[in-house]
């Protein structure tokens, strides 16, 4: 059942604040929720990007490796892709790209997922290092988090948009992820200089948002006395 | 396909709050996703409330209506009912309630229904009045609100619980909707003094929320404007 109006999610970005960290979804399981997503692995191994069914990690040495279907993951979004042309960007900043995409889509209260594949200068991308049990809250995690750049790079720029409503369940706004074209650089995109190609969207009229119901751990924690929203913001604007 | 681990939300509550309130979403496809459920009828047409299959309606005269499939709704829950046993209740308060079946399930963090068959004193009802295009504020319809009593009644309080992270999207905690068995009395629970029955329980591993993407009024509109939170916990509480 490829159902492409729906966006899946699983566990809350919030979980990943108190240091919720177990994996409790399979890539495999993942991946019969779409061909294209993001996510990160258990302990905050690395960030992933699926594309083409695909599954791509970037781990905090910099590497891509393709994982495999037991690969455990505490939070991840997947959908089967059916992207339309929305529009070409010609040496576009971020702030530029988002604004134009949000102007030219009118859809600010509802999930998508942008597409962005072209040239891009100043790619700044962050990887995080996996901790072990008793897993390190995400401030602490975000303190370990390598940093990598390019001065220009071909590539794909894989994008969720959440209405600000959602902020916490998922990222309030636009959550890149990136992967070179030749597969050998990519992250949490932080920011890029300009891009040039070609913006694709898929809008959803359902956010599927599945719960880590057999975690424990996650079942008994109370979130009252978390930060929850000022470390999100801290750690992934 | 009766997956009874998911339940649907069509709409956001937050959208009641600057009167988003076209019906986008019939009874007839509110009733596909569950046999059990909550919801309010087009610019707030009273409180609804399925059980078994039927969809009541709790009106602002305080009648109890039956709907039919081509009823519409701006904001609905519903699933297919396979709640287990959870607790025997005697002379309870609605907050002692609450507080047992948190205690009891341990489930904060994930959604779930109950549902209390017995006796209630002192039970206080809400149902708002429709309102036409264009349609009111939550906080102007809220003053047209009826309220109905009862000193002793049998019937079933129907529950949603959802997660504090959710609150905006749903009701965060408890929601309660109540039918007298009789068929006679209802609405949205305000209070009730005390309750002695069955309590039972089904929980959900899936949130599948569902947005009214056809309609433009909610596509164009901007939230930033708006008190969701105060308007909501002031209307709602």
């Amino acid at each position: 059942m490829t159902n492409t109006t729906v966006l899946y999610q699983h566990g809350t970005l919030a979980l990943l604040v108190p240091g919720l960290l177990a994996g409790t979804l399979t890539m495999g399981e993942l991946l019969q929720h779409g061909d294209t997503g993001i996510g990160t692995g258990e302990g905050l191994d690395g960030e992933l990007i699926i594309l083409d069914g695909t599954p791509y990690q970037v781990d905090s040495a910099g590497r891509v490796n393709v994982v495999a279907d037991a690969f455990t993951l505490p939070f991840a979004n997947s959908h089967f892709a059916a992207y339309k042309p929305l529009m070409t960007v010609i040496a576009a900043t971020r702030s530029a790209v988002e604004k134009q995409i949000l102007a030219t889509a009118e859809q600010p209260n509802i999930f998508f997922s942008v597409k962005l594949t072209g040239t891009f200068t100043d790619v700044t991308t962050r990887a995080v290092a996996k901790s072990q049990p008793p897993y390190d809250s995400l401030a602490e995690t975000a303190r370990h988090q390598s940093i990598f750049k390019r001065k220009q790079v071909e590539g794909t720029l894989l994008s969720y948009y959440a209405p600000q409503l959602f902020d916490g369940v998922a990222v309030g706004g636009f959550h890149h992820h990136f992967l070179s074209a030749d597969h050998d650089f990519g992250g949490h995109l932080l920011e890029f200089g300009q891009a040039s190609g070609t913006v694709m969207i898929q809008t959803f009229a359902t956010l599927e948002q599945h719960f880590p119901v057999a975690d424990a751990a996650y079942q008994h924690h109370d979130f009252s006395q978390d930060n929850i929203m000022a470390d999100l913001h801290q750690a992934e604007g």
